[in-house]
């Protein structure tokens, strides 16, 4: 219940981020939603896809499609205002990333994967929307670059992984790997952080 | 036996495109069939792997892939001659468009997909090859910028997936719905159609 | 047992190409991970994805992961002294195509793919990841432009198709047929063998 409606909200902030991107880059209406959509939708269907879960879960769900649709419709109509919501767009996006990242590690355990695999597969649930909307719109992935982000996801899947070796109950350990995944990103946001770089590279 | 001599013409137009677009962007022979196969053959194979078919159909079906190859190198050789048949190359891609997306809902339907997801995932079968080829060749997908193209195939997506719900006989609702997506892809064209963007976006 | 060594060659060959073009692209180190994870990793997967192994064999397999992420990380630190090695790593990374292409051939033979089937998708399984690390950088894959790639990939897949044919010893027909992509690679490299481009491509 508490993870159905984190992951409307993060499929909000995802369709919301990859709209407001299609809209900077010039798109139409359509171009738009379909942006929206695909970044919203496409860390699930990787994930679906590597399971053999067919077909993809996200794609079954027509109330998570209408939402997106319509996220990314209200972003067309009133992106200037949207893009104003910095800060709230931000923490939205931490939460997207949080929530896919450890759904997509339990559900991957639940459907036989084994752990280390399980958590490779929950975080590309949970940066994989925004690598398809950042190639999408011809720039080096985001996910790569920016301050702790896929970093980020792999310890919220690594924590639920950790949680199922234990045998902890699922749920409890999804919410606070979660929550773990929204604090790195909040941190890293605010202070700044970010990974080396090499050196001198040529 | 309409449909699969549509197909053909759909995987011809496909393929010359993507050989047409390699070429334009100097790659060798080979870089010219690998991106033409793709831009033919990409859109069934996500289909086919987001419904479970494996090995994906168009690989299984020689025929096709040697059509795709040929095409591809006879684009090769005569590119300044196929480049000046502008409004042939335009209609028989809307060809491929109409048939991709159509034939894929139906493909999806009959492998026990909901409705909704069948129209997304034929509208993936109708664009993907398309969207593959742009990025390929470092392009923003020309299926979300040109004038009413995602929309077109989602437009004939649709019809198919009323239809079934409708228990309309399947071969005709999928020969009108191909017909939908080649007329507003030619009017589209024609009348310079094209979706609104955002107002001044930043 | 050969084929196992011959293999962990090919994926540290592939995770260091990955990380070497982001550390270049300026990625920080978690980019530089996941960018030679992706590489090293990536043709496999779209494999298994293509033939319907859930979750992909390169995922289940602990030391494979283990491997490319202390590559990467190795090249991260050593960036400058790996460079160097141009030879040592070109040569490499023939290895790694070769091994890909004809073990990926092999299993989708075993899988029971079609012949002509089983040498795309070991084509794919030789040339994907190189592919998708090049997408991720924003660069026109590589192996749709670099001297004789992909078409050395399709030679050793067809050797393997045609060895399986003629109902050859398998793990002989892929020793063979792997040797003949890095010969067809090395000369390719020294000769500076190029395939033809279309004359006046505008």
């Amino acid at each position: 219940m508490l993870l159905t409606a984190l992951e409307f909200l993060g499929l909000v902030a995802f369709a919301a981020s990859g709209a407001l991107a299609a809209v900077r880059a010039r798109l139409d209406v359509f171009g738009v939603v379909v942006v929206g959509l695909t970044t919203a939708l496409g860390g699930g269907v990787m994930r679906d896809v590597m399971l053999g879960i067919h077909p993809p879960t996200s794609l079954r769900n027509w109330p998570y499609l209408a939402t997106c649709a319509v996220t990314a419709l209200t972003v067309f109509v009133f992106h200037p205002q949207v893009a104003r919501l910095r800060r709230g767009m931000l923490l939205a996006d931490a939460l997207g990333l949080g929530v896919f990242a450890t759904a997509g590690t339990t559900t991957a355990l639940n459907y036989g994967a084994p752990v280390y695999a399980a958590c490779l597969i929950g975080m590309t649930s949970g940066i994989g929307g925004g690598a398809v909307r950042d190639l999408l719109l011809r720039e080096i992935p985001l996910v790569l670059r920016r301050e702790i982000y896929a970093v980020a996801a792999l310890a919220g899947a690594t924590l639920v992984g950790v949680g199922y070796v234990l045998r902890l109950p699922s749920a409890a350990t999804t919410v606070v790997a979660a929550a773990v995944v929204v604090a790195l990103r909040v941190l890293a946001l605010w202070r700044r952080w970010n990974a080396p770089v090499a050196k001198d590279a040529s």
